[in-house]
């Protein structure tokens, strides 16, 4: 199937924001098998959401449109798809109750505008959006589907991936396409490039190999179209087990799993507890861990110690330690480690103490030099990053290669004691 | 002048990388009072090009592409365009002996494709790319203009700021345009749209008010075009002042600024340090505080409590309250404060406990239950959040209302000695 996205939003015209919601929604297609021929962004008008259907009718099978849905006046998306497909509005009392509710269990009121959006053009299927109050709109029209979602990344995001996607790919069945995706961490993409230069030169024409770099971490995605019935699974199967044999200590896990879920499994696995001690990082290292569903099974706690004197007084950083070697210092990791495992009593700590930009930086130790220590009562691992001068990719950066320390520090001291997948 | 933006590209097409270029060409062109009317990013094929062309040719009376020059890219925009506009391709000497001297400079040799790079449509104005060493292209067919520019961003935004933009702006005189942003945190865009009714009404055609929420806060954009000589300017100021006047309390900032950059500004404008203590938001909260640059001067550091004995031993949490009440409650946040004051010893300090689910929900206290507390040596304030069952949406929309509560906190406590614009 051939996909048009529209975006739709004078934010997006003027540069106030960055279109992202695209970028993801072509990543899922392509996932699927659809072939996105077109991004259109255009203006919150009528003439500017008509110019865009008119064009997508004629590029393409699939329009997906996000933006210009929600309770206020400058929403007017519902409206100029009713009027291009000639239908009339009506009321839908499902959302209108289901809208209620939502405010309800908030102990707020709706407003007269909660009710106004929930009349719809009459042709539409309406899509259930558990994340807002602004529902999907699906429209077949001459066998083409016009999809209307909102704007709102997380709200799009749930619409794409449990309504709009699973109805596209029973409306449009497609030729057999099979992707693995292997995550890695720990080099760039051109030093993997080089360790599997013969595996990429021995993959048959039906299958391709994707770099895609992130900051500090690169998937690597095999896919295979079944052109003419060719055995896909087993060839990426094949394919994927000879890179894991080629790179395995790079890779940290499969699909679509993070390598902060990745981390929470192994310490699980291995019956772990996991505090962190972050200076420069400021906390994100800790959100990241956090973010995982259950992760208080085996992290306990952080200690962020931005200041001197938390150093000092809440992970026991002795002050001639910070006068002699600074808080950027191996000695100061080190005795972060020591002091955040006393304090929150786990079996492993994590200590990160850096510059991250723009000010701070001296001669000796420049904007982006980064200590990290990672230790158990028995082992204490040191290791020194020099980044860049971007305060935000400082950060980022230091925080997974922090997250892949402790998957590194896990394997070397605690090896699985049954053969296991990871 | 009413602008098309192009980008040439598969990668965009397939998600692999975001268009950023277009965002930073929308807000040049929006500077200089041109209109930005859809942006359209198509794959780098001759169907593409010319779809875009075609679309453009018709919306616009400028079309700008980037993308599809350069030596690996087998020029396929220049080709495309040249048969497109039914002319041939003539060698250009001048830029085939500035690569040739690129390349001297450099110590290499050039290679054939270097030469081919040379040949450029008969009916084009070269623009002289000094980052690079494909040149910019101008075309006029018909009155309308057509800018082929490549796509790696130093390079356009160079052709962009030193050619494009000043031929542009010579070619179309165009009409005066300005925008007022207001950022708003603490209501949802349907209450404020509410309380902005006879505002909005009072606006004349010239001045448009749009709504842009995000997660937990609202950005409101006033934007006019002097189309027959309006004050543009006052006119704006007027409108903003009187939105202003409306939801005082509700405004953290104007322009670009984020809220925690607002606050950032606002603790060291009334000199005083700030701490935190978490446990469902597992370190968001610091992170977005430490995100900004120049944070050492008020932030001095979170205990991130998320187990019970570190909410005790670190926090000085009872474990009497934690028993009664449990940890998501008012009576811990509250003790949560008192501890994270006295372990970091600063000004001001606020706690959150909660459950951002999937699990450790119970009748009483569903998955979405947040306690806030903010306090000093003198006062604490609470506030409970009712949220929804998506666990990262809970602990981003937590971390805004933290940021919000200390926003609050400070002007009520803190009230500024001087009359600001704050």
């Amino acid at each position: 199937m051939n996909v048009n996205i529209v975006t739709i939003g004078d934010e997006i015209l003027i540069g106030q924001i960055i279109d992202t919601n695209s970028a993801w929604m072509g990543q899922q297609l392509n996932l699927v098998g659809a072939k996105v021929s077109a991004i259109h962004s255009v203006s919150d008008t009528k003439e500017g959401i008509i110019a865009a259907l008119e064009i997508g009718l004629k590029q393409a099978d699939v329009i997906l449109l996000t933006g210009g849905l929600g309770p206020t006046k400058d929403d007017i998306t519902k409206k100029t798809i009713a009027e291009y497909f000639g239908t009339t509005m009506v009321f839908h009392e499902p959302t209108w109750e289901r809208i209620q509710g939502m405010f309800k269990s908030w102990g707020r009121s709706t407003t007269p505008a909660h009710k106004e959006q929930c009349f719809m053009p009459a042709n539409a299927q309406i899509l259930y959006n558990k994340m807002g109050t602004a529902p999907g709109m699906w429209f077949e029209i001459d066998g083409k589907i016009v999809v209307s979602m909102p704007g709102v990344p997380y709200e799009m995001k749930y619409l794409m991936e449990f309504k709009v996607i699973p109805k596209l790919v029973e409306y449009f069945p497609g030729k057999p396409i099979a992707h693995r995706t292997i995550l890695t961490v720990g080099e760039g993409e051109s030093r993997i490039a080089a360790r599997l230069e013969a595996i990429e030169n021995s993959l048959p024409d039906f299958v391709k190999l994707a770099y895609l770099p992130n900051l500090g971490n690169v998937r690597l995605r095999l896919s295979a179209i079944a052109e003419n019935g060719e055995d896909i699974e087993n060839m990426l199967n094949e394919k994927a087990a000879a890179i894991k044999a080629e790179i395995p200590e790079l890779i940290y896990g499969y699909g679509i799993q993070t390598l902060e879920e990745a981390i929470g499994e192994l310490l699980i696995n291995r019956g772990l507890t996991l505090a962190t001690a972050e200076s420069c990082t400021g906390g994100l290292l800790a959100h990241k861990i956090t973010k995982v569903p259950g992760c208080s099974a085996y992290y306990k706690g952080s200690v962020i110690a931005y200041a001197y004197e938390t150093k000092n007084k809440q992970l026991g950083v002795k002050n001639e330690t910070l006068e002699e070697y600074g808080a950027v210092s191996e000695e100061t990791v080190k005795e972060m480690v020591v002091g955040v495992l006393k304090a929150i009593e786990t079996d492993i700590g994590i200590s990160i103490s850096g510059i991250a930009g723009p000010g701070g930086g001296t001669p000796d130790k420049p904007v982006g030099t980064v200590w990290l220590a990672i230790g158990n009562k028995d082992h204490i691992e040191t290791r020194k990053l020099q980044i860049g001068k971007d305060r935000l990719r400082n950060i980022q950066y230091t925080a997974i290669q922090g997250l892949n320390m402790i998957r590194q520090f896990v394997h070397k001291y605690y090896p699985a004691t049954v053969t296991t997948l990871d």
